[in-house]
């Protein structure tokens, strides 16, 4: 499923700002397809400053007078609500959605997102096969629109990527020979300055081994630590 | 690590209406504690009108001067980027860091989010152990403001909802003041047996702030760093 297939449609919405905060939500996660049923003000200066370099998405929206005309060529659709309003309605978390609608390459897929004050009517949702609720602070679910749409998009990118890794680093770590070379080091300079005693010699050396494992240092960390420790040991040295 | 305890921070915002959006996003998925750094314009109307109710968020912001300020009673501290700008960096994905965030419940943590236009420089990147990536579109990544805080408040708000009962630790880590007294240490350390040459001093000091960024040192461990620099400073005087 191509993320580009996916359909956002916004019924109503009343603040030609917010149409245009969901198209730059929508292509800074990889989405494009935009359909507005019903906008109170579009074309509108407030969406286009908004849509920032989005400028493209808004330039191919669809308008529609229906909902059921911006549906009907889809095979899957959801519907966004903050509230759970009948028993039996099947209701996914965004997550959960995102993961169901990237696994169908063939389907289109709609998400619709209603008004911005009361959301979406039950007939309205009576058109979608699911329910979509994004999990919010029961005090306050109040997302803004283009929020809303931004975290569904989001989920849906994330699960379009499989949780794949950011791009392995091409970093060289240092060896457990050239660690040990260095705790070598470390541990002499230490004996030679009288820090450890003999007491808690082992203890101190267990804990900073700890420590620069855990960084998980590089080739170049470790010269750079080395430099240190040979630059005070010749310090000491010409002074003694 | 209770949501409301979590600090996000935006630095040197231009826009007074992402403030308030930020608040909104905030609310919505239970965080409270909002931290700005140099706001162009704060308080403003539009701030207001964009919070819609989560005002009281607004009218509880710290606004500070200084990126430091806002930082030091934290113990970790995210910096979000869309970049990944250096070699050995560590870069999370928001998921990724939002789970390492809720398992460590009694650490004060701090998401700092730079400027709309060119996020935050790396001199701030610095003052951050880790840094965060929302994974978006590499063609067009420039998520508005508002909506990268709602995205990492939301995988907040998703990780607390999941938190495991992994074990919780009991290692008191250094807070940022702390770490911060011990890089001038060895700063001034390593001014004095002429290891930091002028022109480089700037990088290798860089260097060995993320190296120890990412063991994340707990008290004892900066206690003993400390301990090694002293008494390296002690033997040099006193050959001296």
């Amino acid at each position: 499923m191509p993320l580009s297939q996916i359909r956002i449609v916004l019924v109503n919405t009343t603040d030609p700002g917010n149409i245009g905060a969901t198209a730059r939500a929508m292509k800074t996660m990889g989405l494009k397809q935009l359909y507005l049923v019903e906008p109170k003000s579009f074309p509108h200066v407030n969406a286009s400053v908004r849509a920032s370099n989005a400028i493209d998405v808004l330039a191919e929206v669809t308008v529609v007078d229906h909902l059921a005309t911006a549906l009907q060529d889809c095979h899957l659709v959801f519907g966004t609500s903050t509230r759970i309003r009948e028993l039996n309605w099947v209701s996914l978390t965004a997550r959960a959605a995102a993961e169901k609608i990237v696994i169908n390459p063939k389907q289109k897929v709609a998400v619709v997102f209603g008004r911005e004050r009361c959301g979406l009517s039950n007939k309205e949702l009576q058109q979608c096969h699911f329910q979509i609720n994004i999990p919010a602070n029961p005090d306050y679910s109040s997302l803004n629109l283009a929020a809303a749409v931004q975290i569904v998009c989001y989920e849906l990118r994330m699960a379009f990527l499989h949780e794949t890794k950011l791009e392995e680093k091409i970093i060289e770590l240092a060896d457990v020979k050239q660690q040990e070379y260095f705790y070598q080091h470390l541990h002499d300079l230490l004996n030679k300055i009288e820090f450890l005693k003999p007491i808690r010699s082992q203890q101190i050396m267990d804990r900073l081994r700890r420590l620069f494992s855990r960084s998980e240092l590089d080739v170049n960390e470790v010269k750079i630590l080395r430099g240190i420790l040979s630059t005070i040991e010749k310090k000491l040295t010409s002074k003694s």
